[in-house]
């Protein structure tokens, strides 16, 4: 069968084969390392997709919502670390899932520790969220008196027990280079390893995790770290492409879209394809151009990279401006499908609330399934 | 009732009085000008709100989907222009609705034409997308052999029917000033002018129809057009407001997002609310700072906007980090609400849903309804 001829309407392509590679290789990388591996559900947000990471073994994720809990909860996953701060107006929620599974919380604060003490009704293990750079969340590795003082409402309280030290360099995002990466990553695991050695022997079984892609992707020496949560791996995109994380043959989805106008003087082709499918994320490539995405050519049974880039410069709600060479502009007909390669796939994956596989079959997304106002 | 209370996650407020004016205003002003107004649908995307333009007399609309046309069709609308170019791997849709309403589409091209009079069975009418500087889509003002070859094939067709020429100003965004949208305005007016004089003997009927929202809001001189396809109105967002086409205290949507941490010594709050509530759509500000919403003081019945502008500033999957001054960090605590005004308010729309009155009312938004892969 050919799926492409089924496809009217931009769709989420997924490269199955592509998608398990890139799965299979972050498994085996972190058995090599002895690492316990906590996947961040948060890009592909999938249950069938989940099951491919159950197929080989894994069985404890991260997710970085109570909702994405709850649907994973549902899948029967057991294990989970929802990697957000706790947000105090979702205790009821909070509470549901930790009388059913092992909930463990970020938290950065005695304060919400304190609500979190008083507030349960069944046990939860707590990271504290370390800022190992970013400086989105978290404390900072010398704030060591709040993080005493979390630890004291931890050790009074019958239903919370204390995991560890949790970081996301994500800074890593802003990184010009695989060095600099590696630098980032050494920097951060430095601060929390001198964290265990200062809490292990209060906390024996404490665990340092650590989370961003481009580390986990890069990186070879993982020295005292226990856990990684990358996430995005798991299909890729451009922006990991430009970091160095990947080749842009492992990114695994591509969105299909239909060629609605083509003006050969621009070098410009209109695709139906906007940003509420791709979402608005962006990268200036190396020759200056904007990029909200990268062509590739839709084939029965997968996609071609072209050997010259060929990104996506404008982006509107519904369309978006293709900047392609000679050869694509003769070869491309109006009514034709091209695939885009997302600059973030998380995102798009979100928009596009599901995914098509080219053997058919059609891959479901939590946003398929949630109103706007779950509770 | 205080609606606040019962909000636990990011969720997408309405400020129904707020809305009900941007309407009423821009209503008024197409009659006051002697302009059928057809309003763009794309940014509310409500059945519900859609209403509220019918109760003031709205019978024509504008949608940038197939989609969202059939949507609003099976609400009862019967004239409805989709404001894209035809993608003709969508004829199975076109057909069945224009079997059923009296549906306007667009083409830039005789090729595209001609496939419209062999696949159509019901009749439609047809605008030409014109090009007034924008660069998107559209040919040139000076393309006119190509305008008579699609107008041969409309002659020849007993099924298309010349509706006039169309453009998108949307070059007014990326305006310095208002006299600059004034000037891009005057611009697409003079080269629509133009065609028209050319194309009336032969299509006495023919009409102008222009779109974007800063045009309509700030100008005054229409002359030769007939029909306005605004549609950001309904909400504005910041981005209107940095341009010059609204207040910030008419932006009708604000999300309101729980507190999760503070970090005052960077002045900065974390909120729970992210790319996938807002969208990445960002804005500098004139002080350079990145933008991706301003905040505003959630009361029961609406909200305050603060003297001084308070951006978010940083925007991940699920987080936004939130820059205020020494006397909002005082007073928000971690478990508040804070509302964010978006910078793109048909994005945050689409994201999110649907929307939440101040009187309690959920107001429906057709991506709850559809799924990734319907046909």
């Amino acid at each position: 069968m050919n799926v492409l001829n089924s496809i009217k309407r931009p769709t989420l392509l997924l490269d199955r084969r592509k998608c398990l590679n890139n799965i299979e290789k972050m498994v085996k990388k972190a058995a090599d390392h002895g690492l316990r591996f906590r996947p961040h559900f948060k890009t592909h947000q999938s249950v069938e997709i989940g099951r491919w990471f159950n197929d080989l073994g894994v069985r404890s994720i991260t997710v970085s919502s109570l909702s994405m809990a709850e649907y994973f909860a549902r899948a029967g996953w057991q294990d989970i670390t929802v990697a957000f701060p706790v947000n105090v107006r979702e205790m009821d929620a909070i509470n549901r899932l930790a009388g059913r599974i092992q909930l463990n919380l970020l938290v950065e604060s005695s304060q919400v520790t304190d609500f979190l003490a008083a507030k349960l009704n069944s046990k939860v293990n707590l990271f504290i969220k370390i800022d190992t750079g970013l400086h989105r969340t978290g404390l900072e590795p010398a704030a060591t008196d709040e993080v005493d003082r979390i630890l004291d409402v931890v050790q009074k309280s019958p239903l919370l027990s204390f995991s560890g030290f949790l970081t996301h360099s994500g800074h890593t995002y802003r990184a010009k280079s695989v060095a600099e990466i590696k630098d980032i990553h050494t920097d951060a695991v430095r601060q929390l390893s001198a964290l265990k050695e200062k809490y292990r022997a209060r906390f024996p079984h404490l665990i340092v995790s650590i989370g961003d892609t481009p580390s986990c992707s890069l990186v070879d020496d993982f020295s005292s770290v226990d856990e990684i949560r990358p996430g995005n791996f798991v299909f890729y995109d451009v922006m990991q492409w430009q970091l160095g994380s990947c080749t842009l043959d492992q990114v695994a989805v591509a969105l299909a879209c239909p060629v609605v106008a083509k003006h050969e003087q621009r070098g410009e082709l209109v695709l139906y394809g906007g940003a509420i499918h791709l979402s608005k994320e962006r990268l200036i490539l190396q020759d200056g151009r904007i990029c909200y995405g990268v062509m590739v050519e839709l084939k029965e049974d997968g996609w071609e990279i072209p050997s010259k880039i060929q990104p996506l410069t404008g982006l509107s709600q519904e369309h978006g401006i293709l900047n392609v060479d000679k050869e694509s502009m003769q070869k491309i007909a109006v009514g034709d499908l091209v695939g885009i390669l997302p600059v973030h796939s998380c995102l798009t994956a979100h928009l596009m609330k599901g995914y098509l596989t080219f053997d058919g079959q059609t891959i479901d997304h939590l946003n398929a399934r949630t109103n706007f106002l779950q509770t």
